[in-house]
């Protein structure tokens, strides 16, 4: 909405349904994640796996048979999401061109989200830590194209912009994106659990691979923490430890150093002669918004 | 394409495409299926959970990781089929009305099959055994619609059939879908593995909500198995006995008097003035093959 408003197109129902469409299909693979990720709780509250769960407990069910039924309920939940985002996207009332161009735009959001998260469950299994321009390359895949790229040129398509301000649009949103995938992961480890809602030991916990890790490796500091990097019975005091490995080994400083460098080329790409100053407003918030969270 | 070509129509790429999307939707939900049930093998081969499974063991997961990134791979993989199938339809190159028509048919086929697939779950999480009436609609919604009443539609309405015959096109299919399940239900108890690749305990120690049951259950003998049934450790001597009470309670007579029921009233929607010959012959070779997988 914001690309489509910046770029002077008026919202009527047809726009409108697509944004919906696209809400809808980043809720599907929200919901899927959720399930491959184990996650009971989203944004603070019990989410689909987490509601069938407890319903399955109310019924008399065993935790692991409560759990599973939860995840199931979502697999399911996600496919519906998934579909009626696509059925929306073709009840939008769109002439046969935008249509066609949008479904392509969607199709690509999917193949990029799938080819991401296949990347993520093989970077999390390997025994190895992926190098930084990979893991970036996966944030991007999975993160950036279906929530930001995609839908900000969806949004110049339907606002009839030409293929010069749609590729800047992507562009930015491949940026932007990828700092809000590198906020996320400093909040994982550095953040207020209480101003983030996100948990400062879990992504330790399972292990997870982001910039942090894949810089802190490269330290001789590594040595001290790696058997504790990954271990599901992570106490507090060794959680600090290494927050302080991260922090000591030049990490910290890394992630934040490349936060601000693809920021940078977000904005540059606001300066561009492409994006007019109605667009250029419109999307000034975003930035300040990713980096907002991170204070 | 049997109901298609039955109805006079000539094969082309079009509806060989709708065929491929309709193939693609059911496999699809047979990814998803096989996550939900936490299956490694389909068909006698590993399936995608299996296939990513062996993968992450390969390379030095542990069991339960391993297990869970091969059912982690099935989700995604799942969701590009899903999404495919609809992409499939859209890229056919039907007249607008066929395709928006079409896709109203998959929207119905994907609708009931995940409400099929959560009864299903309630059933099996649930302490009491649903009633016969019960466990038929759940198999109708989570199997017949998408594997034969809407295929068998979809090629109706392709070979510009009467809306009576479409109709009688889903009658069928609801009816022969129907039979389909129930002699899977029979096979799954009374089977031979051998010949079936289907084993007979595990239907029995996950204890599957199935016609048979829900009939077992009303008789006084059910008490005596009553501890047996859907435990993970059962015996071959146990599920023998399991076996023995469903035939001494009458179940198994039961159920194949459904089964007969089912077919007879398929037989006769072929006799339908609405179903001209040549449509009843290329559809009678299914009531076939049903009741071929039994014997």
């Amino acid at each position: 909405m914001s690309a489509y408003e910046g770029l002077g197109g008026k919202t009527d129902s047809s726009v409108a349904g697509v944004a919906a469409a696209f809400e809808l299909l980043h809720t599907a693979l929200l919901v899927h994640d959720d399930v491959i990720d184990k996650d009971f709780v989203r944004r603070g509250k019990p989410n689909i796996p987490g509601r069938y769960r407890d319903l399955a407990k109310s019924n008399g069910a065993d935790d692991e048979t409560a759990d599973h039924h939860g995840l199931s309920a979502a697999v399911v939940a996600g496919d519906l999401a998934l579909f009626y985002s696509y059925r929306m996207i073709d009840h939008a009332g769109l002439p046969e061109e935008a249509r066609a161009q949008l479904l392509q735009l969607m199709d690509e959001a999917l193949f990029a989200s799938a080819a991401g998260e296949l990347l993520d469950l093989d970077y999390s299994g390997a025994v190895t830590v992926p190098t930084v321009d990979s893991i970036l390359e996966m944030a991007r895949l999975k993160t950036a194209v279906y929530s930001f790229e995609v839908p900000l040129k969806v949004g110049a398509v339907l606002a009839g912009a030409s293929a010069e301000t749609i590729d800047a649009l992507g562009d930015f949103g491949r940026e932007i994106g990828t700092a809000y995938q590198i906020v996320d992961d400093l909040l994982g480890v550095f953040g207020d659990p209480l101003a983030t809602g996100k948990s400062t030991t879990s992504d330790l916990r399972e292990g997870k691979r982001t910039v942090l890790v894949a810089h802190a490796v490269t330290s001789d500091l590594w040595k001290q923490i790696e058997g504790l990097f990954g271990s599901a019975t992570l106490s507090d005091h060794e959680a600090d430890e290494l927050r302080h490995v991260f922090d000591a080994s030049g990490a910290r400083a890394f992630a934040e150093g490349l936060l601000a460098e693809h920021v940078g080329r977000a904005e540059a790409v606001l300066d561009l002669p492409v994006v007019p100053p109605a667009l250029r407003r419109e999307l000034q918030p975003m930035i300040s918004d990713v980096l907002r969270r991170q204070r």
